[in-house]
């Protein structure tokens, strides 16, 4: 059986990344890991689409997150924090790890974080000095309208801070002419490497609090050090510097298709989903769902669990359950990483077989005809 | 030229353990992955030699020791700090970061720490909750008597924290019976992989202190959260699987050679090369050397710097230069890792190649051959 990796995160990486963390190891410090270093921080510079710098943490996304929040902020001051489920959540347990005095803009699963939202708590918040959001909500499948978020949040005096882990490098995240002063991301995603690497970028609005914050108790992610040491191509504590080595090929994959068209990609392999899955009857949890995966609600009747077990069984295709109380209430397909169109038409065609021996489906075939339709059609 | 990475962290790898890198990347909340955590955390248990949990943190080892000083106590609280070097130096930043009292027992560069500084200390500040040592200094080559360490401390009511992270797996240590009460080590080192995972073992006395530490300001590193998953072989945030994965094969591999061989070994391969340098009429840096590397003090009138880059250049062989203000005035030379006898010799005979050179020798062979002598010799 060949398996297809379409959980959001890990995913699939190319085979000549794969292969590089095959290679022998070496010295973090020597001039040639520094240099690998320097290209890597220039190529996700181009995939953040910053000018700012990007530091590498060896951690999970969940450390960069941290590393936003412990640095950026003291105790007391207050933020926004923009909640549309679990991933929200998280910078909501961050900020109360870190004593934040946290105003939370709250919906319900499934639905989206509106622009008029913000607007609104800004208004009543003139003192909050930093707003949370969330790129890909992949708890749900919503993807955030960032560009909006920034175009408020850049008029006052608080800096925005976004978790982009499980959305860039897939969908379209323009971090300057966005105004997200804290971009932060994990390898394990769109990047096309397995998990152990965050990147953070930092604007100067950011970096400006970050200088002043003088009651941060940090190490081991103290933002100050990685920016010192990345202007030399370095790092303050030994890196996984084998996944830095590999990120490189990834991204050199990256710059060669170019980051529009990988974010065009992705949005036509997101349009075929939403078509195969709508023709099938099913219906898409996110009101405003995002290109890096579809998240479909599980039809009643359907034991969603045990739909998952047999794609995976049969077919060798692995997708997502949803999280917590979520689970067996809906389905995730992610597509990002190293996979391609043909991946998502397999993944449409392996659901639409099970949905039709569990009996959900009388026929076969309008599923993925559906997604080849959208292929085809122009965006 | 074939390469030999002989420093004191990253170190070279098995080939079976970095072809496992090159497969393709899983899912790391399947059936699968707790299975692999499940193993790899008894086989660490085995290297640790202890009954407690060893949690496995996505990080360098820096961060394991931050979980460490950030669980384990308050600010305010009174701490000893044993330091003997540079490593010793980064628990002091660190309970600066975390605002404990520090009460520091310090020694120059390549001396020890002497259990009677610590009975001394232990004597002066019975309020003290915490001790924290270094099991190899590999700044200086210094290695410490954590069991002396450990009687006297496990006597207070406070804890014993060791940083055994490039020395657990190549040195004798024994978690439990030398009471050890935090142990943290890191991937890179003797564990034979590459960097990105932390791994700390925790007793049920440090337990009892996070338990009752409401004051903790962390989140990515809250002991507590690991302890709580590891139960169930999980880990909160998204691991390194493949590294996790890739870890277990380089335990197997320590299994099958069996721990207390694989400390004989390393004492035979510091033995033999602690023979061959002072044969070429160099001295040892540490009064007190330890068995994962030998730590060579650079002779009056030779260049310590374009030694090591001929080492390097002409042979493939990469020892460690001095850091910070030693730069120059040490050689590094570890022997951890997936390294032999034979890598130990081959370092040897380079060293004494370029020493006759720059003609600091007359005459070559007395090093290698009082290697081979001790390495024929009964322990």
């Amino acid at each position: 059986m060949k398996p297809r990796l379409m959980t959001p995160g890990p995913t699939p990486v190319p085979e000549e990344t794969l292969l590089e963390l095959a290679k022998p190891v070496g010295y973090h410090r020597s001039s040639e890991a520094k240099a690998i270093l320097a290209e890597v921080s220039e190529d996700l510079k181009y995939v953040f689409q910053t000018k700012n710098p990007v530091v590498t943490l060896t951690s999970s996304g969940t450390g960069g997150m941290e590393a936003a929040v412990s640095n950026c902020f003291s105790a007391g001051e207050k933020v926004i924090l923009l909640i549309a489920g679990r991933w929200g959540d998280r910078w909501r347990n961050l900020a109360k790890a870190f004593g934040l005095n946290a105003v939370v803009v709250e919906v319900p699963y499934g639905k989206a974080i509106q622009p008029a939202q913000l607007e609104e708590a800004l208004k009543a918040h003139p003192d909050a000095v930093g707003v949370f959001a969330t790129l890909s909500e992949t708890s749900t499948g919503v993807g955030h309208d960032i560009a909006a978020f920034g175009k408020l949040v850049t008029a006052t005096p608080a800096i925005l801070v976004v978790d982009a882990i499980s959305g860039l490098g897939c969908m379209e995240c323009r971090t300057d002419e966005w105004n997200i002063d804290v971009n932060v991301t994990g390898s394990q995603k769109a990047l096309m490497l397995p998990p152990g690497l965050a990147y953070v970028s930092i604007s100067d609005k950011a970096k400006a609090r970050i200088d002043a914050n003088q009651s941060s108790k940090t190490f081991y992610f103290d933002l100050k050090k990685y920016l010192s040491k990345i202007a030399e191509s370095d790092t303050p504590f030994t890196p996984a510097n084998t996944l830095i080595k590999a990120q490189r090929v990834s991204l050199q994959r990256i710059r060669k298709e170019g980051i529009e068209n990988l974010w065009a990609r992705h949005a036509r392999m997101a349009r075929a989903a939403r078509a195969g899955v709508q023709a099938m009857g099913l219906h898409l949890f996110a009101e405003q769902p995002n290109n890096g995966l579809t998240v479909i609600t599980v039809p009643e009747g359907v034991d969603g669990n045990a739909v998952l077990s047999k794609i995976e069984k049969q077919y060798g295709i692995k997708l997502a359950n949803g999280q917590d109380n979520m689970k067996g209430k809906i389905w995730r397909m992610a597509h990002m990483g190293y996979l391609d169109l043909f991946d998502v038409l397999a993944a449409l065609s392996a659901l639409e077989l099970v949905l039709h021996e569990v009996g959900f489906l009388k026929e076969v075939g309008p599923g993925v005809a559906a997604a080849q339709q959208a292929l085809a059609a122009k965006a």
